[in-house]
């Protein structure tokens, strides 16, 4: 087990509808260590894709995002889920939230997505994979490739992956959940009672 | 002049309504190297005060506060603009953004801000104080101290700064920003024309 497994293992929470509470070191409060060595993961896994920026969805994102873009020399971009009133020349998408059950937009301005830009996206989560799919139409739009997909925790029953990588895109999950049934937190070889 | 202020003067650019553009290196795409370097200015200058975590609001603080959290070694929280459906024990506080003419709500979970916790609070942007405001009465509300607040910018003519000091709270800019008239950034010392 890695250090983000071993974390979920002892901190992580299940809650009801498929939710894994782990806000204690991922999305509310942050563990620095922790991510800084989940960045230097990703920056292993990525380093010959040759890719020239980071990309990532705000909020909870921009953690494992800034680290993974200093580990690899890299500009951090990350999508706004909101239009900001300084914002030009700008690329929409719309995500729907599976845990929120709404539909938003996030956007990224022109001046910094585009044409031969080769884009490694990082984010905490993936689960169903709309927010990847939003992901995929902005870099669409702008004409940019994506080499890779980085993600600190997948939900493999919810089978985002399971899509994305039929795309013929790279993902790389360091902890992939297998299930949550009955309370319990089943990690890929591991499981645990909570 | 710093790092900062450099890049500021170089790459800033200034908008109609007070607002200074910054959004190719610090909250939209942003240098991560830039940000570990005004991390380690922070770490440096609120060594001595006793800090135990670090709070700051989604999104633009995330990145300057994962990293001075990675360089003082303490946990980093960030406050949410929304409450999302894992919180419980929800502390919140009502912010008005000048810049977007509308009230938030921000909130923390009281499971990671307490009694006895001693806070450095982190920001991209200092203006008119009315986030910092929103800090310190969550931070009156969980019974936690305010040991500091830290900003990679303040807007000096819009006074949020002169309030916190006069507050007797201990506030560090890393770059500040006199004036914005005329299409011309006025740094504390230097004038640059756009």
């Amino acid at each position: 087990m890695n250090i983000l497994e071993e974390r979920i293992m002892r901190e992580g929470r299940c809650l009801d509808g498929g939710v894994l509470k782990v806000d204690g070191f991922v999305n509310h409060q942050m563990d620095p260590a922790l991510m800084k060595a989940c960045a230097d993961e990703f920056a292993r896994r990525f380093k010959d894709t040759g890719v020239n920026k980071i990309l990532t969805i705000e909020a909870s994102g921009i953690a494992p995002a800034i680290m993974t873009g200093y580990a690899m020399g890299l500009p951090v971009v990350f999508a706004k889920k909101k239009k900001p009133s300084t914002m030009t020349d700008m690329l929409t998408a719309s995500v729907y939230s599976f845990t929120k059950r709404q539909t938003y937009d996030i956007c990224v301005s022109g001046e910094y997505l585009g044409r031969g830009d080769r884009l490694l996206f990082i984010d905490d989560f993936l689960a169903n994979g709309n927010a990847a799919k939003g992901i995929i139409s902005l870099a669409e739009q702008a004409g940019a490739e994506l080499a890779g997909m980085g993600f600190l925790i997948e939900k493999a029953f919810q089978h985002g992956g399971d899509y994305l990588r039929g795309e013929g895109l790279r993902v790389e999950s360091l902890a992939v959940i297998e299930s949550l049934d009955n309370g319990e937190i089943r990690i890929k070889g591991s499981v645990t009672s909570r």
